[in-house]
């Protein structure tokens, strides 16, 4: 983790001081108009964009004990850009809101900036940050919203699955969610409690899932390519295989019937099958498509049965997190 | 005010029913793929979009005794296309991010989702909420991102005003300064504590100008109205004529002259000059333009001086709010 957690805080600089540090770290893309008026503006060349917006809490989605700021940059935008990818488009630029508590080091938001810049150099090239809103809080907050260019293509939703399609994901399965469990066991105090001391000292910080539960690397280009080969449905894995194949499952109205679970190449461990997180992506293929990018196969489309997803013969809970139900109110 | 504050928690419904309570009292609007998918896509006739975001944070920007849900649900739009209609845009879509703290009743997010909906029926008919994020936090936060078409227009930017031209507002002057100065003095309890019962005994709760302040009504339709007049420049007016006139000065390397202190049509009183909210569009106009709309003049572009606003041949401060300097960190 980079050590960002010193120096002048915001309250102490000013909006427009910290806003001049953090824009000129962040990526610029190539927008018609970028940051510093009302409004950016951005071009939509087949008439049409795709938008998605996240927000992401200290807390419930993220412990500074566990997350850089950087990581935490990182994974906004890297989450955001799946989203994108996930409708068959190309990220065509990202508007970023962040409030920070005001006795936050400055150096804090521009390590956030540097994750953003390095995610989105590293999964979607050419695309940049064309405008935001600064704020404060008592809690650490960002929401991104990612805009996409379907080039033409008809966008990729997630009810268009058929009978007799092929079903295929891309990208890591269960790393993020190796990753988190590493976390709660070995980055904690004897309280139970995140912490940045433990993490180091267990190794954990080292580890290379725990890297991607902070930094998750969906495969964005592989959306605009599933869609140019012909996909029928698609989506991003953030909560998990099984549960985002229900959610395809029934927007398309079918049974996805995973028949690969001996191939090493796909391991559908229990952690890959309900781990959340990694940002791959799921889609279904007709039968005569050669499966593009990474996409690798895991199962097929049949008729709507009993369940969303079977193995086996046997029905594959399709359930999972609830952000108002599930979350202990703890930060950290 | 009305009452949300009663009934089942966001924690104890959770996300789903939710979502599906207050995503069927929001505006549709008429994207091409609204919500449930990974994205919303939305059309873009000309090939562009202009987009903004911002966040409204419980403690900075608004407080429960002042201000209901439907309130800050209305605010929340208001502000954002505003900033659409200050390019010379016509509102085409919003997605949301709201995070609640857990103990929220469901039918606080209903009353906010009645706001956003009043808002849109009335500043931009015909625009919706084409997506958004649920998610929960320690402090109750909403961001939203709007869209808007420049019909085969160019933007108008701030940094369009040459010397000779006119300078003119739409919209309402002062109004939600006032309403905010009579909430600060009225509306708190004996400690200076923001209080409902306060307001509501103190009568400030039936004051139009605190209605103002809570419901801003900004021009949207003047937006493009003035962009096909032939705007030369023009801004939103979110922390006051004086401030916001600066940032139009410099930004077009001009002074600004007010010249009409004496009209009654136009009264740039104190509060006029220094209060913000009121999200009015402030706007330059070549000289042989027929003012469009709502606008009235109050001025004319000079020469830059030293200064970026002069009144009477004195400067004029125009400096103001920043959140990270100025906030007290108190909620209520």
């Amino acid at each position: 983790m980079d050590d960002a957690w010193t120096g002048p805080t915001v309250g102490e600089c000013g909006e427009l001081v910290v806003l001049d540090r953090i824009v000129r770290r962040l990526p610029a893309g190539t927008p018609l108009l970028g940051p510093g008026d009302d409004c950016a503006v951005v071009a939509a060349p087949d008439g049409r964009f795709v938008v998605t917006t996240d927000m992401m809490v200290h807390g419930p989605d993220f412990r500074w004990a566990w997350s850089s700021p950087s990581d935490v940059g990182w994974k906004a935008a890297a989450t955001n850009l799946s989203d994108v990818a996930a409708m068959g488009a190309t990220p065509s630029g990202l508007v970023i809101a962040l409030a920070a508590p005001q006795d936050t080091p400055v150096a804090v938001l521009e390590s956030f900036a540097d994750g953003v810049r390095a995610a989105v150099e590293a999964l979607s090239p050419g695309c940049g940050v064309v405008g935001g809103d600064l704020s404060t809080s008592a809690t650490f907050t960002v929401t991104v919203t990612a805009f996409g260019d379907l080039g033409g293509r008809t966008a990729v939703l997630r009810s268009g699955a058929r009978a007799g399609d092929v079903l295929a994901v891309s990208g890591e399965l269960g790393r993020a969610a190796r990753g988190l469990a590493r976390l709660f066991r070995d980055g904690v105090d004897e309280q139970g409690e995140p912490s940045r001391a433990a993490t180091v000292a267990s190794g954990a910080d080292a580890d290379p899932d725990v890297d991607r539960q902070r930094r998750p690397v969906p495969p964005v280009a592989d959306g605009p390519v599933a869609a140019a080969a012909g996909a029928t449905a698609m989506l991003d894995l953030s909560d998990g295989l099984a549960i985002d194949a229900g959610r395809l499952a029934r927007a398309s109205g079918v049974t996805l019937a995973l028949d690969r679970a001996d191939d090493p190449a796909v391991d559908l461990d229990p952690v890959a099958l309900h781990g959340g997180e990694d940002h791959g992506l799921l889609a279904t293929f007709p039968p005569d498509v050669a499966l593009p990018g990474g996409f690798r196969r895991v199962g097929v489309v049949v008729a709507r049965g009993d369940a969303d997803l079977v193995r086996g013969g046997q029905p594959v809970p399709t359930t999972g997190w609830d952000p108002y139900a599930d979350w202990d109110g703890a930060a950290g």
